[in-house]
């Protein structure tokens, strides 16, 4: 098989999609991009649009028959598309089994009916649930799921390290922190910053505040998947991907506020977690990925503070939500 | 609420699940069981149905908005419905998807729908894929995969745990080696019963024999069970339920064949698995669930050799598949 495309990318129209799409058009690559553009924007495929190495397939996922009809012929599958709101799993326990585990499959009968075999998929560090071992390692004790969002990422972990094993497939599984920067359409700095510029003078928080957790920038999570993906051959390749350090939501708070130059009342709604299943601390072992050459290059700070400016310059990403 | 019945079992016309319902109405509870007999036998039930305590469904536990109507009030629920062939995963993929991922969200499902938040559930070893630690505890390091039906397990283990966390369920599940006994149906012992009947003169072994498997049989497996499920309190109770030893095929192919009295021609197909997936080295480290109080009475020969003395008055279950 001669591939037309070296990469497709599922949920190309996302936040991490979309930054993915650019780099590997911009890195001179062949790049078919899928979106049902259920929560993507085309606006964040506008330069890639423009590049005649980017081709975009407007479907869902959740349709096999159809997706086998459309599924081109490339080299490597990278999996993005998913439902990525941790917080609302109780409010649609469904919404997670569909879109995460029932679309990866999907995914994968389609590599397989077209003899695509090379996959990498974006999992979360939520697969830990609430780790007695922290920083947490890849190898870290068997977990226990406290969240319909980790669970389903779990599944599809299992599901793509079985066809690995039972059809010669190859994978590169990422378990993500949470991701900050350009194109960053939700998390709790998109919360923070709609809420201040409707009440600039009142900030309700969920939880106490003092939650832990790791956060990295797009683009240096960008360069370990491409590093990961260059240096490692294994049959099942699995990483942490995250910043080596974390932060309170506090802190983060702190950063927000003083970036924006407001002093608003502070509403916390109390308890340790944010939401059921909220995991209060966060912050994954990365010493495996690290030792292959990749470190982060903007801190969590940085991070947060891109993501703001990014936000401040683009308050249309709002529009739809508020 | 007060419940119709003490418990609902899944799967109830199964090897596990008949053994199941007859204990719990011999031990004086109120049982409702659903089968849709595409596997299971009514003649396993042959016993329960004389019993006023014990109520049948015939139904499919994939229909979700039916299951809903149907659900009984019940105390707790012993999910035992599943696909159970480890070894035809990759011949048809979606089956164990549906069967045990999809069923389980039902099942859960349809338990939230009626209030009902106790449930038993029939996991396996096959979730440890091939672990580097053996014999491997409930706790030992994050699995990868190998086999299409451990991925679903693991699955539903994960949507279990979750609705623990999100919906204030409580569950018991059981990480089970092979279950050896009265009623049983599938697996190494009945493959080789039925080559032998046609063929007394060979036998045909998948791999080279050396796999190292655990088993247990079928009454401790009860035993153990219902000792956990009275002696555990926690969320989430996750217990390895296996025999504190284990057999090489060879050793099973000896004892089976002093048995039956006959010396084939033994060939086999080679290497160390007998499938894709297969684990060749199946060894649960049981201290938890020991620790408990509970023990199996019945050793690894012994549970074979029952299990063949059922074969051999049985020979009727072997009929269908002939």
């Amino acid at each position: 098989m001669s591939p037309n495309f070296d990469f497709l990318v599922t949920g190309c129209a996302g936040f991490i999609g979309s930054n993915f799409v650019d780099r590997l058009v911009n890195d001179g690559f062949k790049v078919c991009g899928i979106d049902n553009l259920s929560t993507g924007k085309l606006e964040f495929l506008k330069t890639a649009m423009t590049n005649k190495n980017f081709y975009f397939i407007q479907a869902d996922l959740f349709d096999l028959e159809n997706l086998k009809k459309i599924f081109p012929k490339v080299d490597i599958v990278v999996h993005l598309a998913a439902n990525a709101d941790v917080r609302f799993g109780t409010s649609h326990p469904k919404k997670d089994l569909e879109q995460n585990t029932l679309v990866t499959f999907n995914i994968l009968e389609a590599m397989r009916s077209s003899g695509v075999k090379k996959i990498i998929f974006s999992s979360t560090g939520s697969v830990y649930g609430e780790s007695p071992v922290i920083p947490t390692p890849e190898n870290g004790p068997f977990p226990i799921q406290t969240s319909l969002y980790g669970a389903s990422k779990v599944a599809c972990e299992g599901l793509i390290s079985s066809y690995c094993e039972g059809f010669g497939f190859q994978s590169w599984i990422f378990r993500f922190v949470s991701i900050l920067g350009e194109r960053y359409t939700h998390g709790h700095i998109f919360d923070f910053y709609r809420q201040l510029m409707l009440h600039p003078k009142q900030l309700s928080i969920l939880g106490n505040g003092k939650q832990r957790k790791s956060y990295l920038y797009v683009q240096d999570c960008l360069d370990g998947i491409l590093n990961a993906l260059d240096k490692t051959n294994e049959k099942v390749n699995i990483f942490n991907l995250g910043f080596d350090g974390y932060v309170e939501v506090n802190d983060s708070i702190g950063f927000i506020l003083k970036e924006l130059n407001l002093q608003p009342k502070l509403n916390y709604s109390g308890g340790d977690k944010g939401w059921i299943g909220d995991n209060p601390f966060i912050f994954l072992d990365t010493k495996k990925i690290q030792a292959l050459g990749w470190k982060p290059k903007i801190d969590i700070k940085e991070g947060i503070i891109k993501t703001l400016n990014y936000l401040k310059k683009n308050e249309w990403v709002f529009e739809e939500r508020l």
